[in-house]
């Protein structure tokens, strides 16, 4: 396969990023990207030319050579994941593909948003600077809501060694990025919920996710 | 291809369900599927039963033969896609796939989503027994958010025929669930979109929406 020359726009180290990061780096294809760095503590993504890459102001986004932009982290794994590979990530069969998209949107609906809206409008978030939207009330219903998924995911993962079945897929990676961003926001895994501290336990030492 | 036997648990004309007919119709796959009614103005879509066919109880769902579920319009959409033909609504090639996924979840979140949260939670929605969330301030600015992603498309079809590119794609799908449940919440397409509204009265005319 020829590799294709790839931007990623993000800013290091923040939950959609790190989704990009795991899963170039699962796919093996970490080398053929060259990250460029967004501040968006300091505002960069709302600056004209980053809102002309991408209107609705997120990171990451991903830039192709001849300039198209792939934005939203779930198609830019679908990309990725068709590129090279078996589709490990997305899945082989129809079957397959559905299950992980299901439980892949689950995750991130009930999670990882979750978690965001609970963060931006219901604490101080990234600061006075750049939170425009308070609303602790429906903040507050978004942190309930991830902890439910949390609960929900356990439960899943009492019969299963990965969320979406027996193997690794991108379903995984969004629930690394909403736990990881769940722990920032401080909201803790409950304690009772052992199967989902186990999985997230082993995941961890994935070296996708240690690049 | 031997057609699988599939079954649908929906609330006929409900936005979601719409999504999954459309893209049934447009793969040539609608009669070999079993649509079941689940009726959600009278809260059967909260019964045990459904539940333990889809934990967050939400229509619609397949069933496959083996009794495996899968929910969520994306995914469901995906597998369907897989099933025969070319995928020909989420995409073929790479990028092809990463920029219709983009536009399908722009979409689904600035347009689809922040309707219905609108509906359900700044207006009286369903009516008292079914609408357990109230939040106006939230629901408005959802409303704003829709307004908006209904400018953005606007522009976005100047310069091409679908909402994807140039031709009919799983975008496209949701943009007509999204317009059609705005209208239904009395969020009025603004006058002046003309880009937009020529697009929608061109959709209208397809066969997989007039089944």
């Amino acid at each position: 396969m020829t590799t294709p020359n790839l931007t990623i726009y993000e800013h290091k180290g923040f939950p959609n990023p790190e989704r990009i990061r795991i899963a170039f780096a699962e796919k093996g294809l970490l080398d053929s990207v060259q990250f460029r760095q967004v501040d968006v503590l300091k505002g960069e993504h709302r600056t004209d030319e980053f809102l002309g890459k991408n209107p609705s102001g997120l990171v990451p986004i991903l830039e192709l050579e001849d300039g198209t932009v792939i934005s939203e982290c779930s198609a830019i794994i679908d990309y990725v994941d068709h590129l090279t590979g078996e589709r490990e990530l997305t899945g082989k069969t129809p079957q397959e593909r559905g299950v992980i998209g299901m439980m892949q949107r689950r995750v991130e609906s009930g999670l990882l948003e979750a978690v965001g809206t609970y963060f931006h409008v219901a604490t101080d978030g990234l600061g006075p600077d750049l939170e425009r939207v308070h609303n602790k009330e429906w903040g507050n219903m978004q942190r309930e809501r991830a902890l439910a998924t949390m609960h929900y995911l356990d439960d899943v993962l009492k019969s299963q060694a990965y969320i979406a079945g027996d193997r690794f897929t991108d379903a995984d990676i969004t629930a690394i990025a909403g736990l990881k961003f769940a722990a920032f926001a401080k909201i803790d895994i409950p304690a009772n919920l052992t199967a989902l501290k186990e999985w997230y336990d082993r995941v961890q030492k994935r070296p996708s996710l240690n690049n």
